[in-house]
């Protein structure tokens, strides 16, 4: 708990779009943080949609450089969309869902106030995530660069049968690959689209990141784990319309020749979590791996 | 309803064991039955473990021979283990699953009865399901020979490395394929074991056997189905301590060199249904299709 | 061989365009052809490319309605254009492939001229195969409808993050599916693009229709195969950017609120083959199945 | 190279049984290096096999004591069955491959005089491989316990429907798990049985453990990498005639109730490589990741 001779601590809340009912939790959760002692400050868009009804807002940087925390409630897209604004300051997330259980919105809305609590009296489980910066570079030129938090995806557009990607991991020539596309992703991407494209799970704790092919024509494709440190290289050998996306949220069309380059970003995001919250639990619970058919069920 | 100066048809029940509270329910379906104009039997076990209470008891050859109907309740189990001893017998089943809903015991116990009457009046869907027919041929001569209803699965022993199989179809070599072992599956079976290993979902009514390998050393194998006119010959080319199972209900040890027949068995099973049954309905609540992540869940 | 008091059965060559080195086998094809008495056309855009060197031209739908069959030598590309323009007609294909096997372009060049002739004096083997029609209807009116021979696969543009499309088969509802899309493939279609979405394989008699989702969210989703005899109907529940291709040769874009109404296509393609064509010999030769790592190389 | 007044370097040779031919180049391997200044001796059973003529023999334990290096001569099978018997010592390893490539026997017979030559000077490739180690512990008392260089695979007998398994990781409740079986697998082992059943690859310095499900009920069940520090708890809830293997070397049976302990083991490998050495180099060639079906091979 703050005390009172310091600066007083500031907390920014970060709220998702077009969520009906969602102001009363809000303020809920205001009024507790206010009670704790602490700045409570609107993020811009957040108090654009909510109203601000007293409350200060500010922009993304400005809580990046000032805040101690941001609280984050709506969905792990919300999430997503702020972390990756936020990878470059040394802020520490917690994430609230207002709907179903998050993977990395983890706190559910009726459970937010003792959990933050406990959270901000220095009880919370903290989790380092590793990004992913990818640099689009054509004739030796940078054009484009952006982090991505859960996935780099190259694929091809709708209308085109395919693209040719010439990988190349620390120098290392690893494959040419004729495919849909290709999804290079953290950990934290694991359970995002990488797993349905047929990727395994990674624990975040995992120092890898994974590459999960879409519909490889080799049958014999298979998605290889590489260390966190590789430096990846996708050059566009063949193929039309073909674009990169980060997170499924920025994306920038590519040409032939030329070279995503992928490697860990020097930034990292910490996330909050209770202390009762358990990655597998998680799992457990978004993946429905307890309900699989019963024995008799399946006939077997 | 059976007209009185007719000979009174029989309806036979086939009970899940070990299933407790069981007796109300087939009580209830006695009366039902008895009161619609049936002669009820038990089949020989049902009468042995349930008491017969002066219901007449008949072996399975017995209700294969003179019974109209068989209405089995229990789990799928119960059902593949009944069907196949059935097979050979030109008589419908109806199945009521007396815990979760099943893929062939399709009818819950507290809707049985309307759905019985409304079955027996003659307006149940109807239903024909293959049957696989495997002969183990050693030297020249069948050592043995089963039915299946889901599957015929050849497959090595827990402390032996992999079987290397040899199939031909119809006369033409298909494959050599190492692996842990080899599912031939019929439409029935897809949902079952030939599913956690990677198969396809095949409708009752598409008229194809599949073959799945478990833990195919070739990262290009791929579950293929034939037309149900194939006869499939898998033979023993390397492994130890291999058996063949059928619906993993009977097994027999094969040898190095031994051949495996497989074809559509002459046979086939009737099963009637309620009107308003759905295979379609039945793999969304078996399978869970709908519960899939929800968007904001799954980050992307 | 045709007798001479009757009128010249006609053969159509349709060549794919930019093979280098193509003219001399075409040539030598041509001069085998007319020496067996048949009088030989080329399809008008060989006619372009080749130049006619005296051979006459015809327009696919003139060999369609003219010739006895049509020789295609390229890959199964080729074959496929060709195949879809000529389903409508009555005439027997016979594939030459110019590079490397194909699956539907059969006989290798060094080889067409024995195979030819064993074919023309009946010695085929023939082989009928489906295609699938699908209409996209908006609002109640059909805009757009055509054939495929391989797919008719339903996706999301590069930049959108899923689509949501509503099943429904014979009626019946199957099931919502959230994907980058959806695979509907004939068996034909089963070693294209399918296999790389993860689907099985169907030998070309199997008489059904496989469905295979691209990058499902569901985990639980599965490929199935339904009956031919099937209607399948596709709405567009969500999603943006989203297109119908058909055999990845042709596609139209689409809205939501659409239904893809897809149907086994009144037409079939004949395939005539020499005698000792084999599908699984054509499997094995395409899916390197017998090239799987050795067992020492397996570690295992 | 050995400087006189030290005393000799020994290097011990290991060389597979049955291969024919095998002779000469241990011959000229032995020459090679003893020409090069080392004491070149035999382990125990090579020098049974082969013969030692006027070689010395020492046992793995001996070798594992007193040698600078052991070259392995054979398949990956040999590899693996020396590698953990060596594991508890500190002694390099270099593999050659008497037939095809292998995963970790890389160096081919026709190039080893300039390979080995090579790394002795120092120009090696040093790479270091993480084991399991795993006790199967009863009643609170162990009973088992041994190494593991590629997997620890709990499965059922061929006889038995399933397993269940309840999966604890550091503590943490996972899954509860019907299947076949699980695959707890190294980097190295997710080249090999892994891998056949559905498993990602991990490169060797993935700091990562991978458990990978055989046939599992679960549709939704997927591989996860845990991390490599991680205490994985495999407790057999339900099930027959179940197995614990190792590296499919050795195995012991387990029963209901029994635990086994999975953890990394305190010892590591050392292999020596020559400098050009690629690690996604052999993975292509083993893989046959170039192979893939061409363009107009697929239809597409």
């Amino acid at each position: 708990m703050p005390v009172t001779s310091q600066p007083q601590q500031i907390i920014a809340l970060v709220v998702r779009q077009n969520t009906p009912g969602i102001e009363e939790p809000v303020g809920r959760l205001t009024e507790f943080l206010a009670a704790s002692g602490y700045r409570v400050v609107y993020e811009t868009d957040t108090a654009a949609h909510l109203g601000t009804d007293g409350i200060e807002s500010m922009t993304v940087a400005e809580i990046g450089e000032q805040a101690s925390y941001a609280v984050v409630m709506g969905g792990d897209g919300t999430m997503l969309g702020i972390a990756r604004q936020l990878a470059q300051y040394d802020i520490p997330l917690i994430g609230i869902n207002s709907g179903r259980l998050g993977f990395i919105t983890d706190i559910p809305i009726d459970r937010m106030v003792p959990a933050l609590g406990e959270i901000l009296q220095g009880q919370a489980k903290t989790e380092e995530r590793t990004l992913l910066e990818a640099r689009v570079v054509r004739e030796g030129q940078q054009i484009f660069c952006a982090v991505a938090f859960n996935d780099v995806v190259v694929a091809r557009g709708a209308g085109a049968g395919m693209v040719e990607l010439k990988l190349t991991v620390d120098g290392e020539f690893m494959y040419n690959q004729r495919a849909d596309g290709l999804i290079v992703s953290t950990p934290t991407g694991s359970t995002a689209y990488a797993l349905s494209a047929g990727g395994p799970l990674l624990h975040p704790r995992v120092q890898g990141i994974v590459l999960v092919p879409i519909a490889p024509h080799a049958l014999s494709n298979r998605p290889i784990v590489v260390p966190e440190s590789s430096e990846i290289v996708v050059e566009l050998v063949a193929g039309r319309d073909i674009s990169v996306n980060f997170d499924m949220q920025t994306f920038t069309s590519a040409q032939l020749g030329d070279h995503i380059v992928i490697s860990r970003s020097p930034h990292t995001i910490t996330f909050l979590h209770p202390r009762d919250w358990s990655y597998y639990h998680t799992l457990r619970e978004k993946l429905h791996w307890n309900e699989y058919p019963t024995n008799e069920g399946k006939l077997t």
